[in-house]
């Protein structure tokens, strides 16, 4: 066990020494910068890479002016980042080599592996028996590697670096598809971004875009991580490492393919990676705060803006413009965003109104075109929004005045650069058209630019949902799995069974009892109390309802022998062979709001719980959420409130508020019950859970239970 | 009557002349080129204008070099278009005098009318007096003018000509606001789009944006018609200017603003316009296929796309990328926007695999980076989506190979002019990252480039909305006011009047006969059949169900006897005032589905007509759709598929199909009614509306008839 846990930390080490290496070698080096071995180290000297380089090559000599080694073990020292780039026969042998010089990572360019057949696939499994035996990280094969841009290490044979490098900042860039990831890269580059580790993990024999997820929340010099996703491999560490990031306030944008089957199916045969149901996804991103970008550019846009760190403290937006139609723009935006436009204060308006007679004060503050005559009213303006307004976010139109040839352009920038000395507490956003010189000289001064107001707007929605999700306390612990709990048998069960199954892990179920002859079914039903329900008990009968299984509402002793001779012979009609075990006699119960529970054995995730309200919100509108099990009370009150239909809960035309809360807490416990059963457990479901009236519970009526195997 | 027609298509020539002006003359011209008024002709000097240019000034003498006239009755011949920019205490002197000279059309550029206050809007009034007289047009007051690129005609004082002129092109731009107009000019001049008329309608004394969206889709020069809308004046004209450009096959792009609360008052207080309810533009916009921008740089992407004339026949999409990533990206994206991507017949796939062995070639076909070094493998796999795939559109991500500074860059734009060259009948769109000058290069050829893949697919699904609704058939004429239809009366109506009163319009309802004593009621049941309803009737009573005015399922005459004494007791002990006409005898109708019909009388477009499914439906989701009355039958049809449980209506869980023809016949009869009573109705419910089956029609339960004058 010892030995264990140093491996995880000596992993986790040598993750870290993988993004931010300070000695690197390359296998397959070579003076042709043609060729993918010679690209690090041309980039590398061109960068101006301070820590040794070490080109390894079985011809020695020198490649590129250094002096090449003939074999990795005979280094001066363990490297922390080994390059390998020889044909895919060949990569086994030599990741063995750079196991035993004691690298402490290796970034495999080659491809020819899984991707292609199955020697490859029986190539990829020694490769992990190698990370996994010797600690050393593997990234690849079949990928494109990594740079860091604050030291200019390359592990990469990208050409992108052949013709520039990315400014320095904090923005890791984490990709599944290679040319997506330079793709990023090169967005970002033309946009100016400030980038820290830029990392493409291809066929992910070991390292995967989890491991670089949470190695970015650890790196003191990651501030934002983008995340380009295909399919997550290991989903616990995922949910992990993007609950590290929150609770670090680096906020995490993830742009997530396959969600389309022909999406999904491309996905497989580009990185056979096995792809969970979008909607899973999606629910996880939710649960962790993570953005889920809808666009390459939007991803840029929203890392961009996070980059400035300026999480707006409220949801208040300040607008000032130099166009009324501007202003309506960018409110409707507002407005899309769940953005608040508190007015100025009346004593901020009137002195605004004093200085531009015919401007619109309230907020959006419309200077018309009298602010481009005199600039000095749009200092006064901006300074009004940030002091007097108090507004988190201030987004200022200012046309085409970045286009401007007089001298106003110059005015404006002057204003902007005093403006933002005095290191404004709010998110600065600007939306003009002006030269790219200009865009970048403002974005210097802290300050973002759009061309659209739209996509300004958007920006800033961006940076308060993480406001938000940071503000989110820590996941919190899931209740203790009830002590009367019972594990799923390998059995199927009777829905008796598996309504006693629910009940005794803690879930509210109608109670009822199994009556083996009319007269047993009558005394039942006198000691549960009329009305009742009465129903086949059998696990072979599956649709109940539709042989004549089931009967609602007997008010009384005849009427509940009756029922239960007339199922009993329906029943023999429809399933002859089927083994009768009797009725079940329960109360019948009446009001609540129909809802539905459910658990479901993702391929990727485990078990995953469904909530949904019952009826058409089901059936028609499809109108359900999910999460990974398990999940505490907290996380199921916000899983309630997604769901389209959750005004049926707070209560329609007059009805009272549902109980919310005993709902959220039973959305919890079934979640610990599936995570405690997820080996034995393929599904439940729990339809209807009626939701009575506030304080008054919650009380399952039907369930399903399946065991796994047993699913036919 | 003739005088009248006359008129009107004076008027009609008058608008031409304004959009494409021969000769221009401009009141309050100068020669410092700081003042508005010197403006248009400077830049039609710079421009090269070639119709005459005629400068009014009291002083006479020579403006700008040209001869200036102390004023517009001394011209040689009558003008095209005048401008106006003196003081607004002068303009309805100076129109007057326009009228007077028989200009065809004014632009007045000044300020301070109805967005000003009292005098203002008094002067308005006499503007809009000496349009309606004369039959000049007149745009304006408070606007920015006009330009035509092709003539460089100039009614505008926009700052953006002083430095460049847009490109020559077939995309006529309407804006409602001056700054938002010119703002757009300016973004599509950087992209380089080619424009046509570019107008802005500031106070809409006369010329509003519906003229100018009816001018441009009767102008033989505009291809494409781009409009900013805050709010409409002239709904009819609008709406039968959006089907004139629709069945002209001249797309409408518009970005209609005020949607939100904030926005609309800042609209209100921007322009003075009267915002409609947004989800009734919505309605409109979707009824004439005008495409709804979501944001300024959605409508010029979708603009420029449309300028290619490249509507695609079917939603068959080809893609084609060197990055499998970006394959799974784009067929996301494809799925979101309906697109369909087809795989490629089986040979044309064996002979790409032949060609590349590692690529997936179904589609998307991923050609891998082995294109990069083999340009002429890209030029195949083109050829192959256009000759064999049939695709109608392809979408070819390239990734950087835009910015590549090496031979291939060249390759590629040569590849691409040869398949220019063949004029492929599909929309041809890049996504690639590239200078300005390669996207001018590949643009010029006719292929659309866009750096975001997602950006890139929105567009092609945009070309595919108008392809689609070009296709449609024009409006249908509405069916017939019901021969037996009654105008609504002034009075409130009980629900069995209202019942009436919508049966006699042609709309199927349940039938029922007022009882005034019980055993009248028990006879009409008798005749009508059992079981029956009871309800009260008594136009003071609303909420019938509330005081125990209504008895359901009475199954013979002893209980019909029964409830006809307890509804009466009940209503004289809950509303003793209330005058009693006794209770209406109806038919129990069970089945169906609950849909709701309304009518609401919008402030703009009159009578609207509202559908929505019943129960949770609206109240829970306010899942309901708009069209302003009268439509015709496949408009309704139309209407029914926009809800989003319109899954209800096609039967679930094994439930018939619904009679929807019937539906969407009352929908039309009901609208055709409701557009007949303009001035009399306020507002009809009709809920439930029960459609049967198929086949066996719809029924309304129960309907409220509010005429007009009558609600409060």
């Amino acid at each position: 066990m010892a030995q264990r846990s140093s491996r995880v930390s000596a992993s986790s080490e040598n993750l870290a020494a993988l993004f931010d290496p300070k000695s690197i070698a390359v296998v397959g080096a070579s003076d042709d910068v043609a060729k993918f071995g010679a690209r690090p180290i041309h980039f590398m000297l061109q960068g101006g890479y301070q820590g040794p380089i070490y080109p390894i090559n079985p011809k020695g000599g020198t490649i590129q002016g250094l002096n090449a080694y003939r074999d990795i073990r005979e280094l001066p020292e363990p490297v922390d980042m080994v390059v390998i780039s020889v044909p895919a026969k060949h990569v086994v042998e030599a990741a063995t080599a750079c196991a035993e010089a004691k690298a402490k990572s290796a970034v495999i360019f080659s491809s020819g592996f899984a991707e292609v057949g199955d020697q490859g696939t029986l190539w990829q499994d020694q490769l992990r028996g190698i990370a996994l035996d010797s600690g050393m990280r593997i990234v690849g094969p079949n990928c494109m590697g990594m740079t860091n841009s604050a030291s200019r290490a390359v592990g990469t044979f990208s050409s992108v670096f052949a013709q520039a490098w990315p400014e320095v900042g904090g923005i890791s860039v984490i990709s599944q598809s290679g040319a997506v990831g330079a793709y990023m890269l090169v967005m970002g580059m033309e946009r100016g971004l400030g980038l820290r580790t830029w990392i493409t993990t291809g066929n992910e024999v070991d390292v995967d875009v989890s491991d670089c997820v949470a190695q970015c929340a650890e790196d003191p010099g990651t501030d934002v991580i983008v995340a380009y996703i295909e399919g997550a491999k290991k989903p616990d560490q995922m949910r992990r490492a993007f609950e590290t990031a929150r609770l670090s306030r680096k906020p995490v944008i993830v742009m997530k393919v396959g969600a389309s089957d022909v999406g999904a199916e491309a996905a497989n045969t580009h990185t056979a990676s096995l792809a969970g149901a979008d909607a899973i996804y999606d629910a996880v991103f939710r649960q962790y705060g993570v953005y889920r970008a809808t666009s390459l550019e939007n991803m840029l846009d929203v890392a961009q803006a996070c980059a400035t760190k300026q999480f707006p403290q409220t949801r208040k937006l300040g607008i000032v413009t130099v166009s009324g139609g501007a202003g309506v723009i960018a409110s409707d935006a507002a407005e899309d965003h769940n953005l608040d436009l508190p007015p100025l204060p009346a004593s901020a308006q009137k002195e605004l109104k004093d200085l531009m007679p015919f401007a619109a004060v309230r907020n959006p503050v419309d200077t018309t075109a009298q602010m481009a005559n005199d600039p000095q009213l749009f200092r006064r303006n901006l300074e009004v929004m940030l002091e007097v307004g108090g507004y988190d976010s201030v987004l200022t139109f200012l046309a085409t005045i970045g286009l401007s040839a007089t001298h106003i352009l110059g005015d404006i920038i002057g204003i902007l650069r005093d403006i933002a000395k005095t290191k404004p507490k709010a998110l600065m956003v600007l939306s003009m058209l002006c030269r790219p010189d200009t865009k970048r000289e403002l974005e210097a001064l802290g300050y973002l630019v759009y061309e659209d107001p739209n996509r300004a707007i958007g920006v800033i929605g961006a940076m308060n949902y993480f406001s938000d999700e940071f503000r989110r306390p820590p996941e919190g612990t899931p209740p203790a799995l009830a002590a009367t709990a019972r594990a799923v048998p390998s059995q199927p069960l009777t829905e008796h069974e598996a309504a006693d199954l629910l009940r005794d892990a803690g879930i509210s179920m109608v109670p009822g009892k199994v009556a083996t002859n009319a007269e047993d079914a009558a005394q039942a039903a006198e000691a549960i109390g009329f009305p009742v329900v009465l129903k086949i008990v059998s696990a072979e009968i599956q649709h109940k309802s539709d042989i004549g299984g089931v009967k609602l509402n007997l008010a009384d002793a005849a009427a509940v022998r009756g029922a239960f001779d007339d199922i009993m012979t329906a029943a023999r009609a429809a399933q002859p062979e089927a083994q009768l075990d009797g009725c079940l006699v329960a109360p019948m119960i009446s009001g609540g709001v129909e809802t539905i529970l459910g658990v479901n054995r993702d391929p990727l995730f485990g078990p995953v719980v469904l909530f949904g309200l019952g009826g058409v919100f089901v059936e028609v509108l499809k109108d359900v959420t999910f999460r990974a099990a398990p999940f505490d009370v907290a996380e199921a009150h916000r899983m309630i409130r997604e769901v389209k239909g959750y005004g049926m809960l707070e209560g329609v035309r007059g009805s009272k508020p549902a109980d919310v809360d005993a709902l959220a807490h039973t959305l919890s416990q079934l979640s610990v019950f599936a995570a405690a059963n997820t080996d034995t457990l393929e599904g439940i479901d729990l339809n209807p859970l009626l939701v009575l009236d506030e304080g008054q519970g919650v009380v399952g009526v039907d369930a399903v239970v399946i065991p796994r195997g047993s699913e036919g």
